[in-house]
């Protein structure tokens, strides 16, 4: 078995940590999530490299660099999956950085930085609701206090559940205490179809999308649906059909720029009853803020326009608000040399979903390679990339990681 | 009291039959309906009317008539209601009756017809999934046996329900074994806002809508709400969305036509997920069948335009048709006339609401009479018209009832 072959082998070994139905269930602090700490605690002492965890559970197995005193380049995802996830999200991420750094270590590839594989806890926020937990802590963004008060939807807080022995912190692993980071790659499956239609299977991200994130209730007047005259009615869910068609079309008009309406409940709900209230979800997700000024502006007028003429109160409440994260130029240049060199080609594209890259990125240079996903299905027991796609991913990593680390020390950083 | 005055008292000791919550429940064949037949029983012989009831629980109460072998004169309608119903719905029509012949009585107007209030059950179908069960078996459209067999929710046919001390036929009461009938009145709160808004207490129906209910299932695919570019979506909520505009575009179109989509359900139904499927109702009611025929028509195009542009297959199931029933122009002017002799304005409108008019509408001549709903509002516990209208309309039937008896000798009929 090569060593990127490896990778597939362990994918399929984490896969069976948590089945559920088709899929999988892993989430932070659970036993089965715990047992994928320990398995990828198991490979880096295997391989060697030095291990560390933080106080919300993250885990860093390190390789040492050449020159004494510089900050690590970080790479890995996350463990944790949805419900009914799929064997590749964030996983992928987690094991191609620990067999991008036996590749380094086997080919001896010597980098001035130390380079660090991180298993990320919590970026799903599917237990403790909080995405992108451990990452936001290192990252400062939240504070370790207020992620471990966090209670889960079984309430037992993240304090405890770290505590206790079935899904806790892993014994005898020494904490780390700094939190020195020079710089960060991602791996991850795109959870889209872009790369597959275009027949490509390295991406570089350019950005991860900003989100917005609202709910809108309309409310009419409920009434038999055979007494009450065209005219004289307040049909919610009329007035609701028009705002989802806006939000649909103003969505279109801006480049790379998504929105959707996932969500919808219908009152009273009843086959012969005009509907009184209905209530809808709003996601916004774009590359920069200005679109998604002009998908939420457009959305609003609608709003003014459709109240006033179908006679209904439309209440918008914006619950949720991420700012674009852009990625670091010098390090998308890296990665496309590096595909250039494999003789592989390339495509930027956006990521329309969050990723721990979102809060390394508010702190150091940070960069994502995206594989194909089959289908570009994601959170789905289905969710697939084609192994060659997975080996090579792997590959393109442990490249990159050799590139970032000589352009860090071109730049003077780290 | 007054004779007319005496319809709200009735109308008071009927609500505090089957209380539930705010409103009440009285359906088929449970004690409270039972005691509504018993009440409507009492008042039938204190008046000194002769009783009848048939198989499935229909009561009548006959004022004799002047003139030897002719058919009898019906008036009246249903005591049972929806769940979470009003007081009038039904109840005013059969208190009504029984007052108007009380009237009638009172005032010594002869009729050469026999005339006999009636208390037709299940009209609603809450339990016994039938609507205008009663009157349906009465006008031979639905066979007796047929109707005793029916499972209702709790699984107990109407048989046993019928057969049972707590909620079955009267005791005492013989069974009717004709089904003679010259002409049927109804008189009935009008359930929607057309009288109110006219400022008129009288209204006269044109006819009972037709009606068409079918089922949509509009299958896209699913994908995550940040990764799926606009331009790859097959959104199942934004193409219902086209088609519920389109439906209620097509029904602004023709002329007192209405048309509803009251229930939808989105799947999965995920804040950050695209809807891969939603499933709605469509109830489609008007006056005549071209209209019902050309909203029908509207709505397939759409539904061939919008599967095509948003990718999407769209399945519709047409599950229930029922034609519109006219009602017979000789009894409408007949109310009219006996309006203008009362000084009282009236309007013709039409009825959006099915009714046990619809059943007798088959077989005889056949008008109904409306008064005002407040707020256009029914089937609720608020459910209420003013106590001058309810008054009113006694008058009205009583003298209608004497107006359609002349009109009737002089066309020949009975």
């Amino acid at each position: 078995m090569s060593d990127a072959a490896n990778v597939l082998a362990r994918l399929a070994q984490l896969a069976k940590l948590g089945a559920y139905g088709a899929g999988l269930d892993r989430p932070l602090a659970s036993p089965q999530e715990r047992a994928a700490r320990d398995l990828f605690a198991g490979w880096a002492r295997a391989a060697g490299f030095a291990l560390r965890q933080d106080a919300v559970g993250n885990v860093f197995a390190r390789r040492e660099g050449t020159r004494p005193g510089l900050k690590p380049i970080l790479t890995g995802s996350h463990l944790d999956t949805v419900k009914t996830g799929g064997a590749y999200d964030g996983a992928y991420g987690v094991v191609g950085a620990i067999c991008a750094l036996e590749l380094l270590e086997a080919r001896g590839a010597a980098t001035a930085h130390p380079i660090e594989a991180v298993a990320w806890v919590g970026e799903e926020g599917s237990r403790f609701p909080l995405g992108c937990l451990g990452s936001s802590v290192f990252a400062g963004i939240s504070r370790a206090d207020d992620a471990l008060a966090i209670v889960g939807d079984d309430g037992v807080s993240l304090r405890d559940a770290l505590a206790a022995s079935d899904g806790g912190l892993l014994p005898g692993v020494p904490m780390r205490a700094d939190r020195d980071v020079a710089a960060y790659l991602e791996l991850h499956v795109e959870q889209g179809p872009i790369l597959e239609e275009a027949g490509v299977s390295l991406g570089v991200v350019t950005a991860i999308f900003g989100q917005r994130r609202l709910r809108a209730t309309v409310t009419g007047v409920s009434g038999h649906a055979g007494t009450v005259p065209m005219r004289m009615r307040a049909d919610a869910l009329c007035a609701a059909s028009e705002l989802v068609l806006e939000l649909d079309r103003a969505a279109r008009t801006e480049a790379d720029a998504v929105a959707t309406v996932g969500r919808m409940l219908v009152e009273p709900n009843g086959t012969n009853v005009v509907p009184g209230r209905v209530t809808f979800s709003l996601d916004l997700r774009a590359p920069d803020e200005a679109s998604l000024d002009a998908i939420e502006r457009a959305f609003r007028d609608a709003v003014a326009d459709v109240s006033r003429r179908r006679h209904v109160t439309v209440d918008v409440e914006a619950f949720e608000r991420r700012k674009p994260t852009p990625m670091t130029p010098a390090l998308r240049a890296a990665i496309h040399r590096v595909a250039a060199a494999m003789g592989r080609e390339a495509v930027d594209c956006p990521s329309g979903a969050g990723h721990d890259a979102m809060s390394l990125g508010t702190i150091v240079p940070t960069a994502m390679i995206f594989v194909p996903s089959i289908g570009g299905r994601s959170h789905v027991a289905e969710e697939r990339t084609a192994d060659a796609d997975v080996e090579l991913g792997v590959e393109a990593l442990a490249a990159a990681l050799v590139e970032v680390d000589a352009t860090l020390g071109e730049n003077g950083r780290g």
